[in-house]
């Protein structure tokens, strides 16, 4: 039996807009979708022909397993993660299962990533370009390496005065952790200092709020958001009508 | 007179294929077409009605003005950038050109940027998964930050065993600068550590490296090329017919 393929999609931050067409492209062509419910949705409509393997969002490692038992069946299969696989989603998930396997069939899958437009990407266009320097992306969640780790990095890229995109940075689990990374963060920066929070950036019912280091509290914060948290040089500006535009400058003065 | 749109518009790392929708739309819908050659190529076929204005690359506040100046007049106007633009790219420039004029036409001007995938991403998926878990981005162009600004964020970055995405590795103007951040990363870091070098990824004759912190140097590398230095959990396993995937796992270990 020839094996299948096994692709991992990124859709991108959720509007079709900003999906690239090889990610549409795989999405089509795939026999088997495998996916958490909300992303499957974000997907897009499916074919009858076309089988929806929903799960759970925790159960990673299993649905990447599925996904190559699938495949190694002779199955094109896709699994979709939202924003880029590569980032905090699938794709690490599917090569953990691919390494943890000797079974030569899932071996033998034809293994593709494709890349998407990421959630703090897309907050960041909106809001203008606090990314526009170097910047560090770090994982509040601490359900899969101890908090100790985060502090350590949110200490060190604060102290280099890196902009710092924040994923997941609250959840049921988790509600006390983003505050305690705020606190660490204003040791090191000036209340001043321009966030940005997206939610839902590309999905209906966005919101972008610009707020302050001072001024952000993990209320204002939930799953769905990404918190961009300014460098020292990050700056502010008037957008007509309404709102602010944020950027980091691409120069960084002489100190 | 209207105040015209100024889109800054993500191309994405090459290929149609990697360029979202909206990116599409807008470059489609633009009268006139602002960037850098090898960009504006990039972009693919425009139409005999649409204006191309072609500049140096090294020229990015200028082109930033000239947009301005042309969407003031009430024109649609396309920036483009590879990548992403919000990224070591013209959205930065942009809203500096912004900041500093005090003409309310450019103010007025109807200004978005689109994101795109970024060249670390579009590497990164084609390696596997190497920023599947925390990560720093960083340029190695000290051409608007001194020196001693990249090496601090090296070293914070390093030493808090983040992956690191390098953008701007070398140019013929700064041969130097790579070899002296290997160095330093090879202080924190096993000489086994993974490297990728994503060269023209999604563009016509793209290649992928994988190689390790003992073994890059700077001859490997040139300016079309983003290094990803992996951190002390980045793995390297076997790949079916050609090569190796390089992913750095979800779970990172108590110490």
């Amino acid at each position: 039996m020839a094996a299948g393929r096994l692709a991992v999609v990124g859709l991108g931050p959720g509007s079709p807009g900003l999906m690239a067409p090889d990610a549409r492209a795989e999405l089509d062509r795939a026999q088997d979708i495998v996916g958490y419910a909300t992303y499957v949705q974000l997907a897009g409509a499916f074919r009858p022909d076309q089988t929806l393997h929903v799960s759970d969002n925790r159960e990673e490692l299993d649905r990447a397993r599925h996904a190559f038992a699938l495949a190694a069946s002779g199955r094109h299969v896709a699994v979709v993660s939202s924003g880029d696989p590569g980032v905090f989603a699938m794709a690490a998930a599917v090569l953990e299962a691919l390494e943890q396997s000797d079974d030569p069939a899932w071996h033998a899958v034809d293994l593709v990533v494709l890349p998407g437009i990421s959630a703090a990407q897309a907050a960041a266009a909106r809001a203008g370009a606090p990314l526009g320097h170097d910047f560090c992306t770090i994982s509040l969640s601490d359900n899969l390496k101890p908090w100790a780790v985060i502090e350590r990095r949110l200490d060190a890229a604060a102290g280099a005065d890196f902009v710092l995109a924040l994923y997941n940075p609250v959840s049921r689990a988790r509600p006390w952790q983003l505050d305690s990374a705020l606190s660490l963060l204003r040791r090191h920066r000036d209340a001043a200092t321009p966030v940005v929070l997206g939610r839902d950036i590309g999905r209906p019912g966005e919101t972008l709020t610009v707020t302050t280091l001072g001024a952000v509290t993990a209320a204002m914060v939930d799953m769905r958001t990404v918190v961009i948290v300014g460098s020292s040089e990050t700056r502010v500006l008037p957008r007509s009508g309404h709102g602010a535009w944020v950027y980091t400058p691409r120069r960084y003065p002489e100190r």
